[in-house]
């Protein structure tokens, strides 16, 4: 078998085999195909893409390329993907409150770059909290707490992260079939029996609008159901920032809030609908059954409790977190140069203002400023008068407020009349009751 | 500028301008641009094309990316180029035909790989030529005798080399705008101001149909018009070899033949049209003047009193070579298997079985049996007895004529029936009288 000819093939629109696809992903990972024929496929693949079988095979190998975690030892586990939006917290809420309801949520999470923030980086904002853990205990603290969110470990889907690292600078990243199979081969590796994407779409997101973020969604679907998982995929709107904290250790407040049973509206809508739809999966409840059940978990306390230990059993300081948090930072309130609606907000631009302020990398080794982010006090759809004040910035690390500002004013749009306002889940798919 | 972000370009099928692929071609040639970025570009090409304007600017800064050959000191300079044909010896006609009436032909060509063979092997089978001259002595020679025929001096075209030899094996050879502006950068750079080109079509050329041909030649016409360039192509049928020697020796000779006013129709057809067509675009001679003093040229001796002086000129000992010829060399006569009449002889087929006789190289390093080849004794439409000769094969190599004689009753396809047979001149782009 030769690549030169599985490119040709590619390009005259036809499918490969299982045997090629092998061929290609054992070829590339080894080196033994060079990323100028890779690249040249993954071209072929954004003009002809690939069928549903295609797809599914391309994951598999690429999840089999390295390190997979054997999670066959614990009961009802499920995993939560995000597509990456600006102040998304909930796995920080909906890890605990799915394992308090009894399903086991053994995630490895990543760090942050650009404007979307890493669930790693936000829960070492809590002091002494541990990410870097073996795989021993990273399977006994699953086992013991129904619970664990980790860094990476190990090396899983090396091909993908090979395959993606060339098709960022080959400009084929977008293309539905290789995005779906990058995420997925990741998420299979990483063990799951049950897995539920939270497709995001809108100015914050990749997927712009909530078509795109359909197709995207299905191709996931479909792609995990061939390997043998349960799936279902929100798509839910990321046109503004979810919740009102952006930065690390405001969002990890904001989610205390939520599980305390208080915290915005918005947020607290999405993590009940991801969480009941996780635990309709993994525990075969209905999703309305599930989704009583999860409300009542945040009213007793029962997934605050979750999160307490949860956060104990990776050392980290809960206390001095929250004594930490009473601290005042250096901060700054944007007021409104204008009077009117709030008629839209750039999540991706915001996101970027919290980044200026420290709160995110702009390079891999850049540091963070856990206490730096914003605090949105109006959000789109809100009326807002002239000098009234909209957000409050923070930092502890960045020179002044000033470059975060005018990218923060920049992402707003103000105008006469109030705008029309999406719902926060758009479309479903799959994972409906039988 | 970034590469990323011309290849998201011409991907969403948008063309670029002049400063864009100067900064293409520039950066390939240099390395800064790497191959993995160049290859998912030309595989976008193969999908998206590009304008005439963009393949023009292409070809130019290929042609500019190294040496360039001056003939401006030179009348009349014209350039033949044929898109490569098994049998097809031209150049040995045509130039010194076209020279014997004023033209100038200072010709560079390059030696065989595969099936097809190349001029400058074709003329080392005569003893003492050469064809290594330095940039002075090519000059010299064209000024005193209108023609030389001499190897690649200097390196021309190195952005075209690198890149061509990248799409081998990356499955984006097949292109129009990047054959057509591969095969111009050379030809630009090589300085002539009138180009003929030869493109075959037919089971021995790259293009497979009359149609996809004229498209190729086109392309190439309108290229070579926009560098300033007087243009014109013929679309000739290679179905079949053109006359009936195939191998280095048995071609000079046949070349001699047609040069003497003797030898195969097809061939001298094929001549006649491609002489006239350059002396027209040189002398400014309408194509009917043309013909009429290329057919004299044959019948009195001029044409071959210049290719005497031609190969006199580059040391070339043609009576050695006379002599050699009557040698008798190792051969082999090939008879029908069965009755009836030739509808199809694959020319690529014949042109490897010519190879495995020693007359072409298989890898680049190969060495060259000069006296190697093949006469064909019928063609295709004539009409064949079980057991009467169709064509001789002659080695001074190889170990036996088994592989070479299979091989050519492979390409071989005998019907019932007389075949269709194509006109030998399909099409003329271009250099019509005014």
């Amino acid at each position: 078998m030769r690549a030169v000819d599985l490119i040709e093939k590619k390009k005259q629109g036809n499918a490969h085999t299982a045997e090629e696809l092998r061929f290609l992903i054992d070829g590339f990972t080894k080196g033994e195909i060079p990323d100028y024929q890779m690249s040249a496929w993954a071209m072929a693949v954004c003009f002809n893409g690939m069928t549903a079988e295609e797809t599914a095979l391309l994951t598999q190998y690429m999840a089999e390329s390295g390190d997979q975690v054997d999670l066959s030892g614990l009961k009802n586990t499920v995993d939560k993907h995000s597509t990456g939006g600006v102040g998304d917290k909930t796995t920080l809420i909906v890890a605990p409150l799915v394992a308090s309801l009894g399903g086991t949520v053994a995630k490895m999470s990543g760090r942050g770059l650009g404007h979307t923030g890493g669930t790693v980086d936000k829960l070492e904002s809590i002091p002494g909290y541990q990410t870097a853990l073996s795989m021993e205990e990273f399977l006994n603290l699953s086992q013991k707490h129904g619970m664990v969110v980790a860094g990476q470990s190990g090396d899983l889907a090396p091909a993908d992260k090979k395959l993606y690292a060339l098709r960022d600078v080959t400009a084929t990243v977008a293309s539905v079939p290789l995005i779906a199979s990058s995420i997925m081969s990741k998420k299979i590796a990483a063990g799951a029996k049950s897995i539920v994407l939270d497709v995001k779409c809108g100015s914050g997101a990749f997927m712009k609008t909530a078509e795109d973020a359909k197709i995207l969604a299905e191709a996931m679907v479909e792609i995990g159901t061939a390997c043998g998982r349960k799936m279902a995929a929100l798509i839910t709107n990321m046109d503004l920032p979810l919740g009102s904290a952006i930065g690390n250790a405001l969002e990890v407040e904001e989610a205390i809030a939520v599980l305390q049973g208080q915290g915005p509206e918005d947020l607290k809508e999405v993590c009940i609908a991801l969480a009941a739809q996780m635990l309709s999966l993994c525990r075969k409840w209905s999703l309305a059954q599930a989704e009583a059940k999860v409300k009542e978990a945040l009213q007793s306390g029962a997934a605050y409790a979750k999160f307490e230990e949860w956060i104990t059993a990776q050392s980290g300081d809960l206390n001095a977190f929250l004594q930490q948090r009473k601290v005042p930072c250096r901060s700054h309130r944007v007021v409104a140069k204008e009077s009117g609606y709030i008629t839209a907000m750039d999540a991706e631009q915001i996101g970027i203002a919290a980044m200026l302020l420290g709160a995110g990398r702009a390079k891999k080794e850049d540091a963070i400023d856990y206490a730096a982010g914003i605090r949105l006090l109006k959000k789109t759809g809100e009326q807002v008068q002239k000098g009234e004040s909209i957000a409050e910035l923070f930092t502890a690390s960045a020179e002044d407020f000033e470059g975060a500002e005018r990218c923060f004013l920049n992402a707003l749009t103000v105008g006469a009349q109030p705008p029309k306002i999406l719902p926060l889940i758009l479309d479903r798919i799959g994972g409906a009751d039988e």
